[in-house]
């Protein structure tokens, strides 16, 4: 079934994949689900779980698998079994979102540098696992009063120098979260499949997926962020007058929580609607980071002159740790007589945030936070 | 100096204030500073806080006032001098903004129902107090623990049937905020001004001004919001399709925490710059609710076609529980040759939520959370 690669191919150990995912690169792995079967599940499964790898993906035994967490009173290191045995065992529902979702809308204006991801580079799953205070705590240190102002995370995944994944959040946001910080070994009730981190990853809710370090192996306390290339060089936000000549990367914050974002999944751009069709039914995603739950998703079928408020399904989560995403529908009558129009969503989240109307107004040049107003262009046939 | 009102005038013992202000109504009394005065300072004078009354001003004696705390296992009445001497003294640099801050942009675009406020109807203080949960701790309570859903707070303000302002946040919000959520007796190192809620007001930091209730006098939990006017009836955000024929109050979410905003105070609209000026200097404020602190401020001069950073002046708060705002400065060259042109202001905040782009897209029956990017026109002379 697997295409045979050569013996020096890093991608080779690779796991393989649902042939429903459509790739927006092979190596290393990257891929999104039709955004119509996207929001046909509140928890997305795992076989169809948007994949962003940035390096090959680990092979790890679980009997070989140890996470090391480094202390100032000394380092400990816990078993695959440790983890699942010694530990309540907790769960959270939440998205995980590349910060370059949508980001093929942003190339349209001016090409950036990324993959181009369509909707779908966004899933909801139920994550459980071992909290971090818990971990912590078994090590008698209070994540109050560590030391530090980082929580540094690696992976098991390799550079070709050998130097691994890494991400860092601000201690103070650790604190924040605490016990919504999973040390994850199970993705909707299963091990978690290789492409998603097995056997451990770290569950961040409300903050960007390149934060959430997969085959996770090490977690430490700094005075600074990860030295990695994605959490330095990659991962931020600028204004659109800079351009690769004049970037300063230091100059920017790396993303950590994320802003208020939805799409329109169904129908999809360019659809032919039924013949003399007078009404649209639209389905969709929201979500906001940081915990903001949805209160609000505004749907058009007129290019955004005329709005109606779409069926939100609620996600069971209070409106200020709300980590799922909050899935809506509604039925929108056409614009009488138009053969062609353009169907818009945009959503408000529990801090009254809204997403910005254009995609000109956030443009940067990693396509990061594509986050404007949703618009889908469909086409509506006369009666034959 | 202060005009006789007739006696049945329930507005006859207003305090007096200051000239500068610039009032938006006078009874009641509201008004904002000189929009370039607000940014002269980090910490906004008293006598040019902006004002919001919605109800006379109440005159009370410190000796007579009693603030009254309700629980389930009783009542507990603090006087003034109990509040001042018989708790730790806790402080909070925070902005109070009203909902309807920039309203007079919205209603450009079509009539709204509000008081007309310009840009300044939003300014910082330092306030010192009482933190809410020691108060409740002194009668044996844990915030974390007590009953019901809402935290509801009255004031001494009456309407004319008798009943006082009031308003709530849901306990949730509380409990996040608790340590930071303040019975304020003092207002930059002085007593508070009658204007802002003599002898006692509850500062709630990142949330609207509307619930930050002025002459507080009682605080309960309820397993529903107030049910003031301003609770259930004001002070919540629509879509632009949604006008007073088709309003459905109960359908929305009240105002919170706030959205990030921005805006130009210097120079202002119509203003003329130097004669050939190639440069202008602007200076400003930024702020988000929810304790999110401001990351990044772009100007442009060119009516948002390019775009650069204002420098930052840092509020010295940490970017998690940022509640001052951000002043900034920016100097921007001027299109060559224009003899005007349109300066733009948007923010970014530490979750990476941006400002929208347009006032059209977030229009809103009462003018509320008017957060668009800020435009200013000026006219640049020629040389004689
Ligand atoms: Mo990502
Ligand atoms: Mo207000």
């Amino acid at each position: 079934k697997k295409e045979a690669g050569a013996t020096d191919d890093p991608y080779r150990n690779d796991p393989e994949r649902s042939p429903l995912l459509i790739p927006s690169s092979k190596k290393p792995f990257n891929a999104e689900p039709p955004q119509q079967m996207l929001v046909d599940r509140f928890l997305t499964p795992n076989h169809l779980f948007f994949v962003r790898n940035h390096l090959p993906v680990p092979s790890v035994e679980p009997k070989d698998y140890r996470l090391d967490v480094s202390l100032d009173s000394g380092s400990k290191s816990f078993t695959y079994d440790d983890l699942k045995s010694k530990f309540d065992k907790r769960s959270v529902v939440a998205v995980t979102q590349c910060a370059g979702n949508r980001r093929s809308e942003m190339v349209k204006v001016k090409p950036v540098k990324g993959l181009n991801w369509g909707s779908a580079a966004i899933s909801n799953a139920k994550w459980s696992g071992v909290c971090l205070d818990d971990l912590l705590l078994k090590q008698g240190v209070d994540i109050e009063k560590v030391r530090g102002k980082y929580i540094v995370f690696e992976g098991m995944d390799k550079q070709p120098d050998d130097s691994p994944y890494g991400a860092s959040i601000p201690l103070e946001l650790a604190r924040m979260l605490k016990r919504d910080i999973i040390i994850a070994y199970e993705m909707n009730g299963e091990p978690i499949p290789r492409d998603h981190g097995f056997p451990i990853r770290v569950i961040i809710p409300g903050v960007v997926g390149a934060r959430q370090v997969k085959w996770l192996n090490k977690i430490y306390f700094s005075g600074e962020e990860s030295t990695s290339h994605w959490q330095r060089r990659d991962y931020k936000g600028f204004n659109s007058s800079i351009d690769w000549h004049n970037v300063d990367f230091d100059s920017s914050v790396s993303i950590s929580q994320l802003p208020v974002i939805s799409a329109i999944c169904e129908p999809e751009e360019d659809a032919e609607l039924e013949e003399g069709a007078e009404e649209v039914t639209l389905r969709g995603y929201a979500w906001s980071g940081g915990g903001r739950g949805i209160i609000r998703v505004d749907v058009s079928a007129d290019g955004g002159k005329t709005w109606q408020e779409a069926r939100l399904k609620p996600n069971g989560q209070s409106p200020y740790r709300s980590y799922a995403w909050t899935l809506w529908e509604a039925d929108v009558p056409l614009p009488t007589g138009a053969r062609s129009t353009t169907l818009v969503v945009k959503a408000v989240d529990i801090s009254y945030n809204v997403q910005p109307d254009s995609v000109e107004g956030i443009w940067n040049l990693r396509g990061c936070l594509s986050n404007a107003w949703h618009r889908v262009k469909v086409n509506i046939p006369a009666e034959s």
